[in-house]
């Protein structure tokens, strides 16, 4: 059997828009952080903006901005301090839906935030289930911050 | 002459769909692994999940699922264990083309793949040579587990 066979594609065309509304929790200090240093450089730890660090993720997304708020997926990657002069961060996730219409759906999120911004845009450039051959825009806006914790308003829209 | 042109988009868009059928071969054991760690946090060996795992790999693809089958391209990327309460991992690879019609082209996949569930899907979220602009899915299934090392049999499908 041939490794590959090419066919004309027949398959339903984005045409949706779907905006997603929830609270990203990046917590690192405490007993139970959602985030993990994994890398680092000689200098990161001297540099201003952290240059250099690799962190693993794996965070609740809820539908209010309290972590006690309903659970409505997961936010899980990796982001690195990728700016030498500000805190841009390299960001490469996969927000896991498993609560509402979506459940079962990811969406994939790769680009550069620039957390202290007030308004941000990352790509949405892919996602499986509902949201197959998908492409959008996240906006990212800075909730609240607790020493190095934060919780992330997401605005999240995807033509779908 | 300035950095940047823009002209009205006169490329072909995306109107085919090709499947490919392949196993990738992920051996982390022995001693011609094609999967090394490179990262990881002072908590990953104690997780259940290897949490904060970060690996490379530069993998065979073959047509069919015996490693000494006709080798069709590699895999190579990274994926790094980004779920606390499962195997999930962060993909982040591609998939180098180099026998039959699409030898040359790269297929890109970006996603998160709960390795354990039968039946997966991660995005395809480009490519190069005959996928440029291309977008899909991919459905990895585990055809065999040996200790730490999988086949995995590969259905991916790019609209192109």
């Amino acid at each position: 059997k041939p490794y590959s066979k090419t066919t004309p594609f027949q398959g339903n065309k984005p045409d949706k828009l779907t905006h997603l509304h929830f609270y990203f929790h990046d917590i690192i200090s405490g007993d139970k952080p959602t985030t993990i240093r994994v890398a680092e450089a000689p200098g990161t730890n001297s540099s201003a903006t952290v240059f250099g660090a690799v962190l693993i993720v794996d965070a609740p997304v809820t539908e209010g901005p309290e972590l006690s708020s309903k659970e409505v997926g997961r936010a899980q990657g990796l982001y690195a301090s990728t700016d030498m002069k500000t805190f841009g961060f390299t960001m490469v996730f996969n927000f896991v839906f498993t609560e509402g219409e979506f459940n079962g759906s990811t969406a994939a999120l790769y680009g550069r935030n620039p957390i202290l911004l007030e308004e941000r845009e990352l790509p949405i450039i892919g996602g499986t289930g509902d949201f197959r051959f998908a492409r959008g825009y996240a906006l990212p806006k800075t909730y609240k911050v607790v020493n190095i914790d934060a919780v992330v308003e997401y605005n999240v829209f995807i033509w779908h």
